[in-house]
């Protein structure tokens, strides 16, 4: 959970090959590192896409990294199709939170990164809202409120929060935002969005999954949590997960009951992602 | 679970209006008879609709159905805006089964009702392959072979699942059947349908569930269980579940891992239905 | 969730016989009420104990309750062995929690009540660290400082919470307080005391579950809230939760995932605490 | 799930160090071998125990195998302090069942093996009952009757079973056999041997844990899959899980729900031993 001192974390991604595992870990041994942890996952052991995640020890590591690049440059580039990155464990990714009037999401992310369970920085909570202000800044966080733009065009909020996010952070959380983020902003934006939205998705797409679930009688409700693309609740899912319910649960009951599971489902995205364990793939994810 | 000799049961559904309770429980005090259970729901105490299940004991109940009938359409037809239904708990409800060639449905009811968990009786299975035969009769329940018709016509074979079903049969489960039943063959057949949807309902809806789930890399898979109306996979739902999967999971490996769940929430559907524990209502169901 | 005006909630529990809800709903009905829910649970119909709770709705209901009150008295007395009580819907419970360090069940009962989902006053906190203080007091509830005392004998601490919180509360909560309360000071208390052990009990009893859990490499952990008699452990379970762990979770990694176990298992029984929905019968409890 | 032709599973385990998976990757590498999965644990990367499991396919791998079990002696016994076995994926399992008058873990487990779910062969099951005869061999597999000794003393029974067992079985299932085996009996059968308990352990050891879940009041109830060790209940544990119970639940209900989930751990257990999934690591399970 914590941030690891001289610990690295490579992904490697590309079309299978034999030989792609033991060329990695003697990279690793020649360059004085131990494996630590490894996972793989291949959809198809003859050319399919492979998928790799090690995570290795290795003393004095910050010095050693250029060098380690540059052999894993030379390494995976010479007779394999992969690509690469190496991120050093000990720094921690910068994760904004986007959120709205709702605050279980909210104030559960902020209360697991003060406990130490998130190894995360947070440089920013921006709402749309101000009642969230002073608890966010209880957690000694900054707090920025920008107003959603009345009416279709939201250009100009979405322009404000651009200002504030790009260049200081490394992936965002709408943590409940309920405003849908236009293609161009997520472009400009250009780091990961993760988004909770509060069924199990494709089930109840779109606005007030709890109502719909309601009309349509289920027996379960559910989480889903996803990056966002610029296709509304079509993003790549990183978790979710379903509760019981009955007939005698009203809409507003399961929107009750349903917060625990919304924060549930989205901490786990959080942490797997900090952690470097979601790997994206086309409109799917691994998770190692 | 087994059948209970002088039991039975009560379905009060209506308009909630105050009395109710105490209407019921007063005549069948005066009726000799002693309230085991009683659950009752209500979507709004002013007004709404109101549903009530009451199990009532009394020695020598057959002969005092009648009475207890006339006393109910005069005590509940007085004043109240209710229907009602009284079942003989003793009297096991007559259940036949259609499957394809998929057995893990069909051999788990089959199983589960030897095993005297199902308060029913099985007169028959009817299956358009004869795959299962043998296994059928092992459990000595009589196995029809209709086949389905070639083509969009399924008249010929509906007509002749109908000629086995009609007045032979209280409810038809659905064991994975694979065929879509027509308006027609529902109205004429007039008895609750249930089926198992390899799905966690309103998600993906129709043929092949699991390898939608699979392109849509969702995380859980589920089944469901509902009765079945002319809307294809939205009539009410009975019972739901879920469990987890990996991005590792192959369509077939879901289809393989799900047969567990669809067993588990077919038997437990069958089994409240079969016991007066599931009232229909509009869309939704009343699970007691 | 809410107080809920004008509404009252009945328990009885007694010997079981026939025409007990009739007497109970008829009684409600003469008093000008209407029953909004009914439960109830018998463990052998024919003498055994018998159990019910009755939502009862009533306009001007706190001028009639002396009424209602006496007419129990003298319709359960009369040819009953049932004892009962009437519970006042709109007034909240006084809820105090007890805690220590850890602050995860803590904090999570404080934001649930600021959220409308806990119906119940927080009267105070009471801890044996002042790490929580600051934060406590956030959500505007008083914070009392009582330190343990070192060595076996508490009685000196015991009797500093015993002042704070004899006539101040109506049930007290120990959201991981870590210490072993005497006979002597639940004797002198007076009102039910809710725990929430780190096991699914019971497994695990006493300390250092998880370092147990990982010894004996167990696969789920779980948590179990339960009143507390004077066998540490042992008292009535109010209800109980698993999470899937693995060989890989260290003894820590249990403690940090067990956390959301254990504040969601202590929440529900605290919420059906106070929802009257708990009666306890000898070490069990009917959970309504 | 199926036999897979050409593959091989590597199981390696031994005291952690830096290059073991570049030693072993290598290794499958220069003998044409392709890495199609590969799992590892490490309890501490400085030298504590480690755990790797490796599939591996190769073109014509019967005919390499002894080379390439040459080449892991050489490798893993130079400078490593590792053990490790080669398995041929393309040869089933022999599994024994041994069962007594309940048989819904034996009949799952026959009608999983005949489905194709498990990559074993099923040569014999003995009960000390007869009921399960004719079902049994309906499956196609062979049924043996051997009645337990009346008394403490079980040596003439446990003697036939072991000459029907001893040289025609890799591993043996108790599918609810209720029969405790003697030391004696355990060393002289030689191969692992896989129980079913219906208590989720360490709660509830010994017998009828239904009957003691009851009287404590628990409201989930499990069961437990785990290597047997001369230590009732002790041994290490392969796979668990529990289900929501409430009061009402009798302990014949207990028993009839717990079915249901004792089946289901069960049959994971197998599934994983027969992989080669399991590693035994002192009272503890690495389940890759």
């Amino acid at each position: 959970m914590h941030l690891l001192a001289d610990h690295a974390c490579l992904i490697v991604h590309g079309s299978d090959k034999p030989g792609i595992v033991a060329a990695i870990s003697a990279l690793i041994t020649r360059n004085q590192g131990n494996i630590v942890a490894l996972d793989q996952y291949s959809d198809d052991p003859t050319g399919g896409a492979y998928f790799c995640r090690v995570v290795l020890h290795r003393p004095n590591l910050s010095a050693a990294l250029p060098e380690i690049e540059d052999d894993l440059s030379r390494t995976l580039g010479d007779g394999f199709d992969l690509e690469w990155t190496l991120t050093d464990q000990s720094v921690p990714k910068r994760m904004a939170i986007l959120a709205s009037k709702q605050d279980h999401c909210l104030l559960d992310l902020l209360w697991r990164h003060r406990r130490g369970d998130l190894p995360v920085s947070i440089p920013m909570v921006i709402s749309n809202h101000t009642t969230a202000a002073e608890d966010v800044r209880t957690f000694g966080v900054p707090f920025f409120h920008v107003p959603s733009d009345v009416g279709s065009d939201k250009s100009a909020s979405e322009a404000e929060i651009l200002k504030l996010l790009v260049g200081n952070v490394d992936f965002v959380v709408l943590a409940r935002y309920m405003q849908i983020l236009s293609p161009d902003f997520l472009q400009k934006l250009g780091v990961p969005v993760i988004n909770i939205h509060h069924s199990f998705l494709p089930a109840f797409i779109g606005a007030e999954p709890y109502k719909k679930a309601k009309e349509r009688g289920v027996k379960l409700i559910g989480a889903t949590s996803h990056y966002v693309t610029t296709e509304l609740d079509e993003g790549p899912i990183i978790d979710q997960d379903t509760i019981r319910v009955t007939h005698a649960d009203s809409a507003a009951e399961l929107a009750r009951r349903g917060a625990d599971v919304e924060r549930q489902v989205l901490s786990r995205a959080v942490l797997w992602h900090a952690q470097d364990r979601v790997i994206r793939h086309g409109n799917h994810t691994i998770v190692f």
